[in-house]
């Protein structure tokens, strides 16, 4: 295993290995959700940014208000978690300062997941969502779709669903460490075995059943590295040099690059699963979220 | 094949149509280089800039002045043309763009090509220029390389040969449309062939032929796909998506996101191989330049 030249993620591991569950009595889907939503209501929102209740379409979530957002600028963040895990709450520090960096006010859906929800449930809210939106007047010029983990994965997934619905297009994608190969096919599963502390691939694989229940991983709104991109938004890919999942990132930028999409894909070293995550700690989070935030703030009007 | 939305693309493609050699007579070597040398001649620069020759460690070469350059911030710029043809003259214009925006101090090696000279030459004379500006005091810190097709790849294998050498890395490198595989293995020379103007893979092997005779193309020093980056820079990708080198810039993404390099990779919807050589007349090919540039100028002391 490598040493870490940056001291603040060798703190985060120690974090997050003090952190892991026994593996003797795995938590429950209930038990997982109520952790990951105590994490995030922990956590400190930017000065002057608030949250409330939201209902768009039938969806539920939060609109995240953060200060010196543009005027109908909206960001649509979809929550990771695996499908099965994940919500508003949990999310709400990292997509508050995401939020603030972009500029925009952030619309947070809390979409069905499974096992209770199965495929497609998640790319139908999202997309309901999304049509709610347009519907309430924003402009697709000035809206942006961002996710992480799964969330990345399902922003992409809302990408070919809009390309199929025929509705506009946004402003632009941003996908942190998608998941975007239900089929767990990428060789980052083998060679970052050792140093990722977030991901496993026995983790993915129960909750891809979970999800997709007895459905095909293959079908590209499940698994978007199966699907055809051409005439999406420009997409940002971030990721961490120490994934699991680096091989989905390179791959996805791949895929969207061979049918002629704007690419940016960033990698940063040292760095694991949604590192954006840790910003109240990290250095480098702070520093991705603003890399990602001018992106998306450069692309919408 | 595909129709641009870009008007712009569509006409760069006119002119390399009108160009093109008649296949019945393939110019020789003498004949490329002349031709390739009388084009980037023909180009204007940016305003104040000048250009003198120089040599350094016994490679000719020269130094491109950009107004605004920071003081004792160099450029090692190492120019395209299959390790075969191309030279400080014919890739004036876009090295000096590109210097102006990382505002250094261009250093343009004519390092010695094939089929005169066989690899590992062209590497062996990057690697002492590089050594001759550190002993003229050059500090690392404000010292970058970059370079486009061929040249790509020679940065990278500029990179694997100062770990090698135990040499310290400089500040950044930049890599546009490289070539990085000699052995002609990427998906796009088949998925591209119809859409790249420029780049076959005849002609490519032909080059890597010329350059290597008979010696093994696996070897990283010549195909840096198959080097061990671990420690080496940051790198910046730049590449279009129409090229048949597509997948040697994201398989290289991937190798050194996978040695945990700090990695950006931008693909450029529907531009072709090297196309920040048509400054000119292609505003992308201006706004790749400076967002190339402002990342080299952040990273350079």
């Amino acid at each position: 295993m490598a040493s870490w030249r940056d001291p603040e993620i060798a703190g985060v591991r120690a974090l997050l290995a003090a952190r892991a569950p026994d593996p003797s009595s795995p938590p429950s889907y209930a038990e997982r959700r109520a952790a990951m939503d105590a994490v995030g209501e922990a956590g400190a929102l930017p000065r002057g940014c608030f949250h409330e209740p939201l209902a768009l379409s039938g969806v539920k979530g939060e609109r995240v208000v953060p200060q010196g957002a543009v005027e109908g600028r909206r960001l649509l963040y979809l929550h990771g978690g695996g499908y099965t895990i994940g919500s508003p709450r949990s999310h709400r520090p990292m997509v508050a300062r995401l939020a603030e960096a972009a500029r925009a006010v952030a619309i947070v859906p809390d979409y069905r997941l499974g096992p209770e929800t199965r495929f497609p449930g998640a790319v139908e809210d999202a997309t309901a969502v999304y049509r709610a939106l347009l519907d309430a007047g924003t402009e697709p010029a000035g809206l942006a779709v961002a996710g992480d983990s799964a969330g990345g994965g399902l922003a992409m997934a809302l990408a070919l669903s809009l390309k199929a619905a025929g509705l506009p297009q946004p402003a632009g994608y941003l996908a942190i460490s998608p998941w975007a190969d239900l089929t767990q096919s990428g060789a980052s599963y083998r060679t970052k075995a050792d140093v990722d502390p977030v991901i496993t691939k026995a983790g993915l694989d129960q909750m891809a059943l979970a999800y997709l229940g007895g459905l095909d991983p293959h079908d590209p709104l499940a698994s978007p590295i199966f699907g055809d991109f051409e005439g999406v938004a420009p997409v940002m890919i971030q990721t961490g040099s120490e994934e699991a999942l680096l091989s989905d990132s390179v791959t996805l930028a791949d895929v969207l690059a061979q049918a002629r999409v704007e690419v940016r894909l960033e990698v940063w070293p040292e760095m694991i699963h949604v590192f954006q995550a840790y910003g109240a700690v990290l250095n480098a989070a702070r520093r991705a979220i603003r890399t990602s935030g001018a992106w998306l703030d450069e692309r919408l009007s």
